[in-house]
């Protein structure tokens, strides 16, 4: 038997798109001899469709998209995910079902038993939980067909009561295939690539595995799907961060033609860059905007993401907007200028001198002399943010968050101003990491200057102001938040890990403090197992443990 | 058996003051000869605690409070809610759990089964369903223990396949209680009085329901603990958004010396202006600040925000900025002055025309003369966020958002504009529902100026411009808008429901592309059944159905 594994890009909500593309994707199988095309967790509707699942308009579409791709089938069978209703009265409505589809005819429908319902996954909000397994069977092999979190029970704290592998083995099946929508991290492919090859190694069964590839809005796909043999040793894998389609002969219980490889994953910058890369792009298209603009400061943080947008977007397409006030540098400027000329994008220089001195001329009575504080510094990101947004509005440029994730977690940022955007290309990378990918971007050649990327950072909305003054050495400063938000510990257990008393404590402070803030900015490409954003809900008028 | 029912205000994460408060009512409970004493459910941390549960030292803390509150149970029983570690390796860490204390001693832990992840709640994302039931005896009583949801699997369409009252009906109890965490919207009373009295007629035991009080920054507690007898009749009820502790004594298989009242739902807007209030100051309160301020217009909403702040803060605590620009009309200045004088609250005037000027002018090389439009409309609203952040960063106060509900649905604002602030007042208040709630602040004297009410409405950005200029009226556009976010219908459904068919597809349109925006507004005080935030997860990027 051959199977097609088809890897693609879906856009939730839009079922004319997927129905073509899967429909494509079908034919193209056909055409190549294969038997048997799987596609992705949710492929007809795209992940995560949210609270668009309640919309029984929403379920009727994603049926009907499965009577049209099942007219597609002659000759051939697909697997395929998509919600479908529970015909129970009792529980949720929905299930998160994979279709087993056979020459034009629906032939079984598998439901997904363990539904993620932490970080970024809200699940068990509209699916029903399934209890009831069974094996496919098709040309004679008997294929024990599971949904992404299905196969994930498997660690020593493990999240569910019961395992969907552990019931299915019963009818001693041949093979195994999971379709997954499973989201990028930096570090979650090698997670993945474990529980699987688990997986295979526990069951003595091969395993094909299909991921979806794009972005929708903050979550990531790198796809990257997996072939593994019966010993979890890995045979193949598609490609990461971009559509595929391969396909591979099942006989005499094996994938026949392939040995062993070895697990590879890239570097962390080179995966983060290529996430964010799709991120910016997939926002762009799957919004239907072209032209991006942001403030170039002249540092670190715009130029990064100044570069990742003319590269996923083409430097034609973005526009830099210089906006200069009396604390700004020369060299700023300069550095800002450099990068535009080496990048080949667009750029405006409007200097906010002439609109903070109008801001503190009507403010003057009510403000009675009262000392220069962050009132005045806010005004001044303030009305940077009023600069780009009217460029956003006068020319349809959509607006890029610059903000790091360092910053963002201690509240060095102005809301409604430097934290203002469309979407935030940097908000999960934190500063070290942000230089990492400064010089992943200068591989080649130098497209950041050089001085963007040495030079002390620093806000420039005082005299001779510096990041340093009022935060600890970015390089401190990133493992200590990485304790606390990556891995939730207490500051009694950071400090016991060998970071300063005070530091800790006024650190995880002023994280506590920017909940509100972060409460209100943009959707952030998630890049880390922690993002700010849909996966970390925090009470903003709580009283906090540090 | 004497129990008393404790309806407190907690404090999400505060142990220090819900352990005091809670060891008070313990003491009060005791000097009234009470045997028994009930609090809310997770009334240990507060309601919803949010991903404080997964550090580990938040549950550590949950145990040290239930131990200091053990010790102060001597002669006495209390029935408590809490998180609890689950002891099984397998399924989630945590039980969403009721302790049961007697003299100093706990005797049972009883936990949740049904756990609501659907709307605000996402309690599956934290909580292992219990699968494991038993009542509690206590002085010869045999006590039904629920939390909460367990109560609530009683309707035609039941969402969860198992109910933990018919497990504990088979033990034969003789009461009834549910602690709960129950949050406000204009209806839910009504359901859960319904829900409630059900429950005690189809299991024919006396049913004592414990509810919390108070706002968490969205959510509202409304409290209004309830009493039923053996036939779901009401007895008794706790007050409304307030504290309340009562003592009723149980003998002879039903609760003594209460006749059947009728249940009687206060008027909406009685309870949406009171729900509010308390959202307003228990905001201020519980995140320590005092003063607040808000841009004031002249129009109905920023008057009506003002009038509630006055009223939670007191007047003295509140600072009004009038913002007017050259298209601002004198009557919207006097009516602001008018309020302000009726109110009795601080207030400024800044004009903006000198801002406006200056940004046009930086402006003009690049935006080369093409014609006024959103862009210029919406620096004078982003002008003005600017000046009453200023106002809010130099002297303390909290920006309170003015934003209605109609408005915030078809994006009829500014983005860090009129949509800034720390918290959304009237985000979840449709316009028609603001008139009603300006007509019931006026009910004893004119506080908002008659104009500000009969005026058409208007946001000035531009010459002689009416909201009704780009919008249907209000009557019409709220019951749309009702139809699509409340009730879920299809544009399909809504056309057939007797809307006009452009009309629906052009609000609806609007709706959807304003998703990007409504992503990035403040918390919203949550009054309906469905409010925009936390409760409705929409795609950003996505393709939408109309």
């Amino acid at each position: 038997m051959k199977i097609a594994l088809a890897q693609l890009n879906y856009h939730i909500g839009n079922f004319e798109s997927n129905t073509a593309k899967i429909i494509g994707a079908i034919e193209q199988a056909k055409t190549n001899g294969a038997d048997l095309v799987v596609f992705a967790e949710l492929a007809i509707c795209g992940y995560p469709p949210r609270d668009f699942l309640e919309f029984t308009e929403f379920i009727e579409l994603c049926e009907n998209s499965i009577t049209e791709i099942a007219a597609a089938t002659k000759g051939i069978a697909c697997i395929i995910g998509s919600p479908t209703k529970n015909p129970r009265i009792q529980g949720k409505d929905l299930f998160n079902s994979a279709y087993f589809i056979e020459d034009g005819e629906v032939k079984k429908v598998v439901n997904k038993a363990l539904l993620p319902t932490y970080d970024v996954f809200d699940e068990y909000r509209y699916f029903e939980p399934n209890q009831d397994f069974s094996c496919i069977e098709y040309q004679g092999v008997k294929i024990a067909l599971t949904i992404c979190e299905d196969l994930w029970n498997i660690n020593d704290n493990p999240l569910y009561i019961s395992s969907p592998m552990d019931e299915l083995i019963k009818e001693e099946p041949d093979l195994m295939i999971n379709i997954a929508a499973s989201p990028f991290s930096y570090n979650h492919d090698d997670n993945r690539y474990k529980v699987l090859s688990d997986n295979s190694k526990k069951y003595q069964l091969p395993l094909l595995y299909v991921n979806q590839v794009g972005a929708q809005t903050e979550i990531v796909f790198d796809g990257g799907s997996f072939v593994f043999n019966e010993k979890g040793e890995l045979l193949d894998q598609l490609a990461y961060f971009k559509e595929d389609l391969k396909i591979y002969e099942f006989a005499d219980q094996e994938i026949k033609g392939y040995t062993p490889i070895e697990y590879k994953p890239w570097p962390d910058v080179k995966q983060i860059y290529d996430a964010l890369i799709l991120g910016i792009r997939d926002y762009f298209y799957k919004s239907g905007f072209t032209k991006a603009v942001l403030g170039l400061s002249g540092g670190i943080d715009s130029a990064v993401v100044c570069a990742l947008a003319a590269e996923a977007l083409g430097a034609e397409n973005v526009l830099a907007v210089l906006m200069p006030s009396k604390y700004s540098t020369d060299h700023s400027i300069k550095d800002a200028l450099d990068l535009v000329a080496a990048l080949g994008c667009k750029h405006e220089v409007v200097a906010i001198k002439e609109i903070t001195d109008a801001f503190d001329h009507v403010l003057e009575p009510a403000f009675r002399g009262l000392p220069f504080n962050v009132a005045e510094e806010n005004i001044q990101a303030r009305s940077r943010a009023v600069i780009v947004m009217a460029f956003s509005n006068k020319f349809g440029n959509v607006l890029l968050n610059t903000s790091n994730k360092s910053e963002s977690a201690v509240g060095y940022g102005t809301l409604y101003g430097d934290m203002a955007g469309a979407i935030s290309v940097l908000g999960d990378v934190y500063k070290t990491q942000v230089y990492e990918l400064a010089r992943y971007i200068n591989r080649e050649r130098e497209i950041i200057p050089e001085n963007s990327i040495v030079k002390p950072p620093s806000a420039e909305l005082r005299p001779d102001q510096k990041d340093s003054d009022s935060l600890p050495d970015y390089d401190v400063l990133d493992k200590l938040l990485y304790q606390y938000i990556e891995l939730k510990k207490s500051s009694r257990d950071i400090i016991a890990a060998g970071f300063d008393e005070e530091l800790v404590k006024r650190v995880i402070k002023m994280v506590n403090k920017a909940e509100f803030k972060r409460y209100q900015t943009p959707p952030i490409l998630r890049v880390s197992p922690k993002a700010f954003g849909m996966g970390r809900r925090m009470p903003i008028v709580g009283k906090y443990l540090s």
